[in-house]
């Protein structure tokens, strides 16, 4: 691997510990602590860490949002918990099959199995609701210590890499390996697991760049960016997915650095946080999905001064657009970091935005350009 | 090539008419008509197909929807046309160059270029509303008989696919070489364009089986199931994009059968009925991206006879399912189709509906005995 460290990645995964025991034995000993409860007479339970947003903490040394400390026992005996208590069970069986059977499906083939094997008196829509499946199997992922991944249910999967970059993807019992530089127009989709039979080999890039859309990634792989530039190109097609934000950190735990390039916007910001230090709702898999060492590479409203011809390009900003960056003036993160608050400021004021599209005005190639520069003269904001 | 033709297509591409030039000789052509019209003092104008509903009709014998014969002019003298006439014109200009400088963008890019070049005198919203640049670009398409990918117009890419199939992706000055059954858990993301410097070669597949949901493909895909049935599996991850309707008829055109698999409800049927007679919006490529022979496998409310354990993993039917159930009585092409009748008004009296989902229910791999059973059983609707 060529790549140097430019940021050390501080925050330190959980999977090394966690991995300790394999999913299904996990499973197992939280089933017979359950039984032993059972049989010496004792309300069976389990204990999870709380996740509602007073337990969501920002960990300011190594910069991502985590769970705190504070933990809930599920019992069955408590009459408002015994339902849920029955159907996380449930869940918990249903996935030790499918880890058994080495096969996945999702949350919704999962509700279609419990309603199958438990009868019609499971209401279909405490599981058919995401709001209401969730909390459920999220119980479970914290309490055992485990994604979902590692359960084989998949997530949404979303994104697309191109790069100096292999893949050994062990699938359908053969050993498949997929070279990321070729891929073609299409480049490769990134799966919703990539830490499960799947390995990362050959990683002969420089840095990790993250294109908020596709339309920009295709732009950038048809001029072969990656190639040029030795790096690897990612688009998470928008806001990016579970899948796509655990890859970008694997990455940079392989000593790459990461620059993200959005809109000037509320929701291109909105997806360089999310990268950076994870999500509220995703806290609990915080130090495994967020990517403290995450740069950012624009656009930039700054980008109006050294670029004049941008200065026709901008657009009107949304009123969310002006709401978002007025509430992110007060965050203490912010306040602490000049830069952002330049930039926040200037939307304000100038009421106007600027899109990463319209680096393509002055030519189609400007925006490979754009990007090399940037990273050359270290042009990025934190 | 294995495939037989089940049933075959008869609406015929009009690919092979228009190619007869190349897409910037075309643009030139009408350059150059507009120049003599201008010297001559005539008033310069082009011809389109009007896009209206209204000259929409449903092509009975050929069974897509297409472009009647009513023509519009633009006239550049015509006040009202006017400016619009400039932007087209404008947009041509620009393609030219995207065309022969080999590049590719999409609407959004080519808008920054016309705003960059024009001025500030370009109002931003003619052009940075779909609704407002879509018409312009459709007029080009249609005037030129050329489709926007020709023009070099990236549209929205979705859906991926697996198979026995070989991919020739003539891209970067290379000819790469994509195996779609050596994808492992990815797949082949489909591009915006399967028709320029694409060509797919050693189609060794029997059918194409297009799969609503992502979750499922992955399903299916993880238990090699186009291998094991030698066939094609695509999903479009929802409603089908412009790349993955134009590659599910060009499979077709190659002979092999299209069975589609959706949940029974509005929105499944929705995806079902654009890939097989196209939509009112692209009628004016209806004879590119339709699928006329395309075949409805499930699933169906009759599936509910046949697979007993489907009665208790029903579902409440939603307003919008069973209001469109009810419109759907009312087409022609139902009323001539008693199998279609029987699946509306079963939704309709039960008010239940069924997931494609559901079919895991008693285990993960049930749903692909499914889907070989009914092809195997010529089980599908017209």
């Amino acid at each position: 691997m060529t790549a140097k460290s430019g940021n050390p990645q501080k925050a330190k995964s959980h999977d090394s510990a966690v991995k300790s025991l394999l999913p299904d034995k996990k499973i197992e000993e939280m089933g017979t602590a359950i039984v032993r409860d059972i049989n010496i007479g004792k309300p069976p339970k389990f204990t999870t860490l709380t996740r509602t947003r007073s337990n969501v903490v920002f960990d300011q040394e190594n910069g991502y949002l985590k769970l705190g400390d504070s933990t809930e026992e599920r019992t069955f005996t408590n009459v408002s918990q015994s339902k849920r208590f029955m159907q996380t069970i449930a869940i918990a069986s249903k996935c030790h099959r499918f880890v058994k059977e080495n096969l996945h499906t999702t949350i919704r083939g999962l509700f279609y199995q419990l309603k199958f094997s438990l009868g019609e008196d499971i209401d279909e829509n405490v599981f058919s609701e995401q709001a209401e499946s969730n909390p459920l199997i999220e119980d479970l992922e914290v309490s055992l210590g485990l994604k979902r991944e590692e359960l084989n249910l998949n997530a949404n999967r979303k994104g697309v890499l191109a790069g100096n970059v292999k893949i050994i993807d062990t699938f359908g019992n053969e050993k498949i390996e997929i070279d990321c530089s070729k891929q073609g127009r299409s480049g490769w989709a990134i799966p919703s697991d990539v830490d499960n039979d799947i390995e990362f080999v050959n990683v002969k890039a420089k840095y990790v760049i993250v294109v908020e859309k596709d339309a920009l990634w295709q732009r950038l792989n048809e001029d072969l960016f990656w190639k040029k530039e030795n790096c690897i190109l990612i688009t998470p097609q928008g806001q990016a997915a579970r899948g796509t934000r655990r890859l970008i950190r694997k990455l940079s735990d392989m000593g790459l650095p990461v620059y993200v390039f959005t809109d000037s916007d509320a929701w291109g910001w909105y997806i360089y946080w999310t990268i950076k230090t994870g999500s509220i709702n995703l806290a609990y898999i915080g130090s495994d999905v967020a990517t403290p060492s995450a740069r950012f590479l624009g656009v930039t409203m700054s980008d109006l001064d050294k670029y004049d011809f941008l200065n026709k390009l901008t657009i009107n900003a949304s009123e969310v657009d002006l709401k978002r960056a007025q509430e992110m003036l007060d965050y203490e993160w912010i306040r602490k970091h000049k830069e952002w608050q330049v930039e926040l400021e200037r939307m304000i004021k100038s009421k106007k935005k600027l899109e990463q599209d319209a680096l393509q005005g002055p030519r189609l190639t400007f925006v490979d350009d754009y990007i090399s520069e940037k990273i050359k003269n270290k042009e990025y904001l934190p």
